[in-house]
């Protein structure tokens, strides 16, 4: 049984989830967020990605946010749902979940915890597509899970029809770059890059689109790089791409007093809590939220690189 | 707050989790299991460990197999239940589960997935203790969690009293030495070694105990190894030692067909199955089970440490 | 003092050291190296980096290096010299004796064996800017050294001008971006990476060359690489690029009989062999060869990327 | 040809380099090093170790070292000396100079910089052997050269006779008692470990010797611990082991403002200035030498452990 189809393209964001003071899932907030990448010209969204801090929310937690995901979107564009839990079988129950919540696809990790090979890796990929009865995207993610898809796993995945694309953050730029030349001319499989300073580098190489935890932030500046991309206008491609590059430092403004975990999504938070985008800029325990100069310090970038005026970041 | 009370000494193997062919829990050979153990004089089990597979496991299943370890053990010895997820609140649900369920104390490791600091690490023990009426024993394993508990977040535990004790499977033997001496005459912590091949130097070092994985093979050995270090005898434990590292290579017999986690407890389930005490040696998917030449490797291995006849270990 | 003037772009070879049977300089070869590479339209000309197999030639061996390869070149092009070897007194030593036989400049990595901390690395660039009257390019290959010249490390040794430039070999490409972004406008500094496979993003962010050791192989399609990136023609950087990938492969082919060290450069050694550059493909001792099917793989590789016509490459 | 026979036990320190001010072998202070350690009861000494700092010496500082260390133990013990550099035929260059100038035996590394495989390595031991004419010992060290002699490799070292024994200083306590078990009846090949937090546990294990840096500083409390474990007092074993893991303490007191490498000589080297055994704790540049507070805390440290009275330890 191949995976449904589902042919994405362009930006599509990793939405992180906006908590209240007390830990729960800001809804209004949840929404805005929404909307601010409708409104950024996104072209997909993808809900509990690592960016959403996806393994520090249960099932409940993950259906309150895929029910108001789906809700809130509305059928306006197509939405992957990640279904991110160390192995098998529990990934399978968070795939039907998603089905059932609405999702056009689900995106999947290796195994993580255990220790699993390659052909075991590729198993897993085979049991989940025959166990949710949704299109598959590949999530190749090695900082988190500690195992990479290797290039040749990644073909396997391809070749047997267990996955309709692949979203690559491994950081290895070169196995990236295969995947998108052995897949280019191949409606079945789409390749994406969650790499968020080398977008255009990875336009250029021809790939469907990005998953940029950045484009909470700004999706606007994303979707100018893909326009631009797309229509061969690489200098646009590459100012929009170092405007991003600029706005990119809010993730080690928390360093090291929160965890490079806390540093990235919380530095993606602020900024957005700095534009009233969000309420609150609190991570999920235990992590560490930023504060007091550290907010000043992203308010800074914001001025810094046009997206707020003083007055607005500075407010917060 | 301070972490109740648990003062654990001995062996305590974390115990494997048989399965059927479906991949259920294999209920009359667990109870087997549970016997073979006590039957062997160990001191505690430790349900729900990496060694059984525990992130294999949804809630519902780890449910079972606590009830049934906790029915089976009738009180003849302490219970801990790992309590295993990636992140603090969900580790909390489980532990509460554990302690509705009669668990006399729980194991928690680092988060895992997400990347969070030392401080934040201690922060996690911190609101487990909170959030669980039992006893935390703090598991080091960072093959598994990819993070190390440094030294000084275990002094910080166990002084906080976050933890009434530690599991070190690090394989970092100069920090665990450190650890034992800084808690030796420490009442209220307990250092034990999950190291399989240096469980004699852990006990002259003063370790309290020895959580071993091939214990489910042969209990008796380890528990000979521990009485032995007991009494001052050194060359009767280091015998039972070299004797267990001989039965250790089990655990590479079936690399590279399967995966380092796979090769290691499916070496011991098929030791186990080869001595009458578990039906399969069924691994919980994805993981490859051993099967034809590895299992006559095990059976041969058996028969060289003289835990089966040759007629008993090559009946499978 | 700061670093004498060097203003490096464009494709600059990591030169190949062809060896005969016995393991010496193969000089005749080496010359058609040099002018297979000039001929090519290189920029200049990188002896004694990591693909030379630097490490593995003593002094005398590589003055005999240097001293072929600025005769050979005459001074049609600049010629950097990798002045590598584990501590600070014995690059220097090293890059005194290159000043002597007439380099233009020296490659410095990160101290290796002994472990240095990034304030000792960046002592390290000083001592050896004052201890050697020759441009130094700081060299950032993390596999060979195993540790990365971070950020902050890079940003300081431009601002001291303890080097004139860097070579990234690190793969990380975000630190390279920002490395760029950096210095773009600095003409003191230029930024080249080490990527075989993704040239054309580097020079989409702005870079100003590429240190390709798949060039001794193809320098032709490097150079249409860069000149076609220069006039903007991005589509056809890509092509080239696409063309240089499919051609790489040949680094997997003694994989795994051989390292991956002696894969890569026997990868190209053999391609060379069979393109009539060089006589052996034999790599320094202890490191294995390709040979046999290997080598006809790597006929065949050459063929499908059309370096060779059948009977060419099969001829060897 | 089998490598010539050599049979040590015991405590083998390798020596530290003191050096003056300039940077250049401080010779009285190196003769009183090794009178230190011969008095302390030491059974061979070696020199040009990791702890010596050898990379930082080019081949006329090694023969001076040699030379000088020659002369001063003048055939009292047996010396091995590191042949310590990154590939083979550089590695056979220095073995000769140590056989000229009268070393017992070498003490060889896996190549280091470039990447090779086990076969390769396995090579490499064999031109090593073929090319010097002195008893080889493996040297494991993967935190210097960034891969392990796997227990196969080690195996085949033995069973091929490249080796008379090895220096075990990984980590893996696992695969250090497999080496030991397998050896313990061979009289061609010893097994030491390097740890030095854990030698009482080796000695259990039936190790024939221990290699700590740290008995530059306490030679008789090693050679206290070794001789206790001869005789089977494991009690004084492991009090003369947590003694000396108290003392070890001098190793972090530099961090993090200077590196690991630097933190744990250069804390040697100022205990033994402290002692009154070296002149001064400078260490080979671009490494920082302990300074201030920092050498305030290793004196407070060899009070509390006893090795120096208030007086004697502040003099510096």
């Amino acid at each position: 049984m191949p995976s449904p189809a589902l042919r994405l393209h362009g930006i599509v964001p990793p939405t992180v989830t906006p908590l209240t003071r007390d830990g729960r899932l800001d809804r209004p907030s949840f929404v805005r967020v929404i909307e601010h990448l409708i409104g950024g010209g996104v072209h997909g969204l993808f809900v509990l990605g690592s960016t959403s801090e996806v393994v520090f929310h249960d099932a409940e937690a993950r259906k309150e946010i895929i029910d108001l995901a789906v809700k809130t979107v509305g059928g306006r564009l197509p939405i992957l749902v990640g279904a991110v839990d160390p192995t098998t079988e529990r990934v399978i129950k968070l795939g039907r979940m998603a089905k059932a919540a609405g999702a056009d696809g689900i995106v999947v990790t290796a195994p993580f915890y255990a220790r699993t090979s390659q052909a075991e890796i590729i198993d897993h990929f085979r049991y989940v597509r025959d166990g949710v009865d949704l299109p598959v995207v590949a999530y190749d993610i090695p900082v988190c899970v500690h195992v990479k898809l290797e290039r040749a796993t990644v073909s396997a995945i391809a070749r047997e029809r267990l996955a309709v694309g692949l979203k690559d953050s491994s950081g290895d730029e070169g196995s990236f770059r295969y995947a998108v030349m052995e897949h280019a001319a191949n409606p079945d499989f789409f390749v994406m890059t969650g790499a968020e300073l080398t977008a255009d580098g990875a336009m250029l190489m021809g790939a469907n689109g990005i998953v940029p935890g950045l484009a909470n932030v700004d999706p606007h500046a994303y979707v100018r790089l893909y326009d631009a991309a797309r229509r061969g206008d690489w200098a646009a491609a590459r100012a929009a791409q170092e405007h991003l590059c600029r706005l990119f430092e809010i993730v080690r403004v928390g360093l090291p007093r929160t965890s490079v975990g806390a540093a990235g999504v919380g530095g993606f938070k602020t900024a957005m809590q700095l534009l009233g985008v969000i309420s609150e800029n609190r991570m999920a325990a235990p992590q560490r939220s930023l504060e007091g100069e550290e907010i000043a310090r992203v308010a800074a970038i914001l001025r810094e690189t046009g997206l707020a005026r003083a007055g607005n970041a500075s407010a917060a």
